[in-house]
């Protein structure tokens, strides 16, 4: 997986930073976490293609996650998208998406499937193909806010061609149907099985994406091992109070959750315009938790 | 006055054109002509300042002259903004508004009125101050669409001090009685009237804004004698079939218009994304109206 941070503003973008949007890419596809205002500018300098857009998955309705929905959602109409289309989000979008459709607003010519997520005490699956499967989880924000995860499935374990080929597999079908977890019996009457040619399985990798919230117990469980947990930290810790007031986190707070959740690597996002310099929120969450990279916007982190 | 384009791009963006969006600016105050998306961070681009705003006017409800909204006045919301903020626009604009409000989408604390213009089959006062005036007008489209002119008050002619000094009267209060257009009696009995010391009164200027529309009458109104008309040039004239078809007006169609409405210049905006270089819809309007020149993001087109 490749996450691509579109905007990592809060609140309001300035000129060097966008508000809240963040593509995660795998195969050929990808997913949008967030909408903000520009967010199909930027989906555009990422080089990212709209008609590969698989689902949309919005936290919550502060314009600053979501006010760049309708122009996406429209050029694509406009573009003539068929790709059918997935939207998760929190309840009030559907009434939000229908009213612009009254007005004229919007302009949506493709199979559009919204799905509003009403409550998420636990985890649950919102989003689900033969390859991975993302699963939503209410936060601790002003407003109604999820958080997401991302799990690809395991896949299969590498297959040893030199492996099945000393034990005299022939090339051709064989070959697939030991890939595909089937015995073969050899014309000699010996019998080779999968795991005689295949590695062990290899283990999918993991995203999560908490914004907007404050430091939670729903945060650690959407983060619970995964290879890189995306997180919030409008402020430092010397703001923790309007942090709070707010439903935000501090870059400390990211870092203990990161360390709670065993992530493998913490990406900061989301920042308050108080730090047009982040490195401040760096050091704060490293001293935490070592492995803490900040979004960059139109960076490319592999996962 | 000055015009400051912020967005040229008919609807969706480019990565060189912004969607709909034109500031007018005079005497340290402006007024924003629609606010498609990533209307507030051209807005900083041009340096022009938020808490001078002193009114916005929509066309019509299409996302790509609207989208922006939200974002600019929830950003002037969090900067603190107190100054009243007049909004005029279509029907469907407050319910629109009040939606996102419901939503917390939208984030305004200042005074803020809302006029819809419900319809407008002739000119007609949205806007007054005591230096100029905004008037709408209904125009062909989609949609109900509605196109704007503004028109500064005349302005009293310019003192001539060595005129008064000339006549004997002595610098003080009298030169300005003189100004605000009364007589004036001197020591030695004699009168000094206004027309004495005083030039023609100086013409205001006037700029029409003719955004998305078919050639009508109505635009020609909107325009009738502005210094300058500023109009969509969505297609050239071998797409006329198609700029009708979506209510829209081909480069020729803007220069008959302003040949018409005897306006002083042309400005051509909204071009549709075929054009990535708009050169030939300005060679075709020049053809018929030769004070044409081309909207580009972020220039200053002085009235």
């Amino acid at each position: 997986m490749k996450v691509i941070p579109l905007g990592t503003s809060s609140g309001k973008p300035t000129l060097k930073r966008n508000v809240s949007a963040l593509g995660v890419s795998r195969e050929g596809e990808w997913l949008l976490f967030d909408c903000g205002e520009g967010a199909q500018t930027q989906i555009a300098r990422a080089g990212l293609s709209p008609s590969r857009l698989m689902a949309i998955f919005i936290t919550h309705l502060h314009g600053d996650h979501i006010n760049g929905l309708p122009g996406l959602l429209s050029t694509m109409g406009m573009d003539g998208r068929t790709r059918p289309l997935v939207l998760v989000g929190p309840p009030g979008i559907r009434e939000y998406l229908d009213m612009l459709t009254r007005l004229k607003t919007l302009y949506v010519t493709y199979p559009f499937d919204i799905r509003e997520v009403p409550s998420a005490n636990e985890l649950q699956v919102v989003f689900d193909t033969p390859e991975y499967t993302v699963r939503a989880r209410e936060l601790v924000h002003r407003l109604f806010a999820l958080g997401y995860r991302v799990d690809e499935l395991p896949r299969p374990g590498k297959f040893d061609v030199a492996a099945a080929i000393r034990l005299g597999v022939p090339e051709g079908p064989l070959f697939g149907r030991l890939q595909s977890g089937e015995d073969v019996r050899l014309p000699d009457g010996s019998t080779v099985k999968p795991s005689d040619v295949l590695g062990p399985p290899r283990r999918g990798k993991s995203v999560a994406y908490c914004l907007d919230t404050r430091p939670c117990r729903a945060a650690v469980e959407l983060g619970a091992a995964v290879d890189l947990l995306i997180h919030e930290a409008t402020f430092s810790e010397d703001l923790q109070d309007e942090a709070y007031e707010y439903g935000h986190s501090t870059a400390a707070d990211a870092a203990r959750t990161a360390l709670d959740a065993r992530a493998g690597r913490l990406l900061l996002t989301h920042f308050s315009t108080r730090f047009p310099d982040a490195s401040e929120l760096l050091e704060e969450a490293t001293r935490v938790f070592s492995n803490t990279i900040l979004a960059e916007e139109l960076s490319i982190v592999e996962v």
